[in-house]
């Protein structure tokens, strides 16, 4: 863990905390936003974070925070939503999942809560296995937040 | 990097793209929430990352995922806002810095861009020092996100 000056320079190691089990399973197959016809999505949380997550409810919009697995981490630009209309495009201006650090940021609805820690979710366009690194409430839970 | 499988489970390694250049330079000094008072700030993104960064637009609203450096990432629990009168509750329903992975999440507006990679923005509840590991565009643009 980076904790002193001396340190934060240097790499930080996450954790998965959770997995996605979808039926999508292919990147290229996903939709690029979850309400671009993603689908429900179930959240396994793992049973170590079994406490962190016992708060949740059903009904409320979360982040989710994910290790996009299958990005390439040297790609600092790219034709945004593959659209060869679209110009080359720096990432930090994205939601390209090929980025520096490939953390994918998802505003889902949490539909149900089984055994703790197995949330049911919509939409997510994430696919099957990709790893959660966190879980986050909406503050302001009126507005669509994405 | 985690790109197959066999990989999935295994940790995965954040790398800076840039640094928080503020005058908040005390953890417990600062506040919660961008909105509470924090101050604008400056975001140094790093020379290898200028062309991520070059289509980002004054006035345009952002969100920078940070890494809290100074986090205790064995905690699952927190009173929230450290206010004896809220319950303990599970970090994945707050955004306490003490968590799993202590990815801070800030939605800011760009007010200034110099040299291409300095960035002026405002508002930024993270101290100095804070390392920058990813920067997202704003998908809904008239909603508060946070």
């Amino acid at each position: 863990m980076a904790n002193t000056p001396e340190t934060q320079d240097s790499a930080f190691v996450l954790k998965p905390i959770g997995r996605v089990h979808s039926t999508l399973t292919v990147r290229h197959g996903a939709p690029r936003q979850g309400d671009e016809g993603a689908p429900d999505a179930r959240v396994e949380v793992l049973p170590e974070f079994l406490e962190a997550v016992q708060d949740l409810e059903v009904g409320e919009d979360i982040i989710l925070l994910t290790w996009l697995h299958q990005a390439n981490r040297a790609i600092l630009k790219v034709v945004p939503r593959s659209d060869p209309k679209n110009p080359m495009t720096g990432v930090f201006s994205t939601r390209a999942p090929d980025r520096p650090n490939p953390i994918g940021l998802h505003r889902v609805t949490v539909l149900a809560i089984e055994d703790g820690r197995w949330l049911h979710v919509r939409p997510l366009e994430a696919i099957d296995g990709t790893p959660i690194v966190d879980i986050k409430p909406v503050l302001n839970p009126d507005p669509e937040e994405r």
